[in-house]
């Protein structure tokens, strides 16, 4: 794992927020892959499973909200660079041993910085949007453990989160 | 708490997905409070809280990004009805038994659908914003527990949490 | 049908472009619905209904594009008033006949204007989609066809398009 | 005309919507030109061009939103890539023979996908906003033709729509 | 003139911001004009207006830029409510006498805050575009007197700005 | 400084708007500099000033309110093109001798064209911003001097606004 700094970038030496300077970063390809999973109990995902087996709808909905969301991280995170992503990738997998909904975003740029937060938003959302999809028959779900799971390119090198 | 009909609402008939039509709801009060956190190592905290003590901004920047992000729910999550929302408050919290920084975020409006949407969006994009901010120092970051924690008003009545 | 007026209401007096005013107008319920189709070689419609046969991919993401836009119809359309939609809902349906894609989209409010733009946009946006993801199969299509089908609510009463 | 693949770029290998990886393609100048008409009545085209040699505002208010449209073809079309656009041109001329309004857009980038989504995106929000500038004169309006006329650059190579 | 509070009511009881609670508010009409300017030499004036007077579109590309702008004033402003806008007028007057351009917004609403920050962000958003499309002309011209003219409906009762 | 072309490059051969094509530009890197006051009484700016020495809320919020407007800069400006901008700073300063609060951002870039409207759309919106915090207080504030001051990179070399 490459060394990370110990100061936050965003933070401007009076301490106001500011957006980095990144232009004299090369732009490189970069990758990020993040994920999470919501919680929910073995009852809701067998609605959500075979409503999916019919119809492909609660993950599906979920996965190309996903892909939208990489595509807004820049609105919503304040000081996050507008980038021109160049592949979203998400993943919406029922597990029954959690019992719930595994989600996998990987997002590929060539660009002067990272694409985490576009790769962590689409986690983000896609899980949100499986709430809204189910919240009718379950409110206590959890969204739990979303995380970077791996990140290459740029000058910090290659992040790989320990298992699990 | 009340009782959650058993079928996805957002489901048609032949399994495709929808916007639920609200128009016969009517249009009271509903509260909803949802909560998350960002789990870090204390050092971490230490320099977010450091931050935050001289400058606030860590902080304060998640907290307007949660507001702001509670405004864009109904873009970013697909089968969420547009709301006039009538009050945000995010409240952003660091907590050394995490250790790390915990996010509350609590939504009313005067409308025909709930805010429980909106409430988990504030506190995830609230949630991303810290991650965004403090990443540099620790990549290894991870966003546990976000859940509705209240919901009032609407036909579906009070919804509480079980505690913890 | 109702008499429509014989002016352009979104001109000013001295000619320039303005929203209308609004504000005198009865929040009743509206109703809007719109069709419009994309038509492509048999070819083209066979390897869209197997990929939706198997996956429901094409057709599912042109649906929840098509709602996602009528939320936005007022920020795309220039002089168009903002909304809280009710309802959304958009059938995409492959016509061997065409051979293409139909596309219609009801909409509902209530408010103090109409929702025909809504419709309409939700129908003109799922059709892009359409063809952005059998584009790499087939450059030719046409979007044809895009009309208002139906209107019920507000002053001007109920409209119904002639057939066919 | 370039050969088109046979297959649905968009759909993944288990069936799934994802946005395609373009960060191997070459970052070349590409351009799109997209077309379409709004079919009225004669009567309701005079009262458009007599609005249009007074004041210039059906017409300039449809050029303007096509415009702007074209910027956001990316967040209305769930799969297309964000593009930092170099220019757009949108004519839109009153034709007496159809008679109704003709839509030309022209889009050009320097990037790693073509525009074809851009230039057909602001034909359609063009079409859009006359109809909703002049709906109030005749509701039975339609939007038919919209296509692609001419693309070029990209591996693809050059596409020109058969006449007319 | 109402009196006004003396405390800012964007600012929580520890500091922090927040959108204030609005829900006990009457929704009552309320109206908001507010006015700008774009000062220039008479020489870029005389550009402006010839391309005016032949073509309608510095002046008219502003006016619309400012009435989309209106829309959009609650994702720009960070605790301003959103609002379902009953109308929006934009005047765009070039005045020799400045000389420069003089921009006026008037805005309409029935609901429970009020829409000054809409009528402020149409006149600025109208004088950007001013500058935008002027700039290769003379990079020095100014945006100024950018305020609240007047402002009626609400608790706080009718305001009106002293002249000039 | 420079010399500046004598014509308005947004206004096509018969008049009507468009987007300038700046794809022959060559991609260098490019700052912009603008500035803006927000005029209000002495009273009410030791009202911000306590605000903010305690928690930095007013300033901090127009400041982030600024950073993120930048990144809209194109979707508010009709013919302004979309960048990868790689910096924002926004200076929020209260100044006694106004008495009012002083704006200043800075935004850089490496592409085809400028961020002049970028940096001025910050200036604009982080003012708006401060207006919104302390209406409840004065109503009469003003926004004055929104001004490019420095302009650097691309063909038309540096510019640097008189003073002051």
């Amino acid at each position: 794992m490459a060394r990370a700094p110990k100061t936050l970038t965003h933070i401007g030496k009076r301490g106001e927020a500011h957006m980095v300077d990144v232009s004299q970063k090369a732009a490189t390809e970069r990758i990020a892959v993040a994920e999470g999973r919501v919680i929910m109990s073995a009852k809701t995902l067998r609605i959500v499973e075979q409503g999916d087996a019919k119809k492909g709808d609660v993950l599906g909905t979920a996965r190309l909200a996903g892909i939208m969301a990489a595509k807004k991280a820049h609105e919503l995170i304040p000081l996050c660079h507008p980038l021109l992503i160049s592949k979203v990738e998400v993943e919406v997998t029922p597990d029954k041993k959690l019992p719930g909904v595994r989600v996998r975003a990987s997002v590929k740029v060539t660009g002067q910085t990272g694409v985490e937060m576009e790769a962590l938003t689409a986690v983000s959302v896609a899980c949100l949007t499986i709430y809204d999809m189910v919240k009718a028959v379950e409110r206590g779900m959890r969204i739990e453990g979303i995380r970077l799971v791996e990140k290459r390119g740029g000058k910090s090198g290659v992040y790989r989160a320990d298992e699990p």
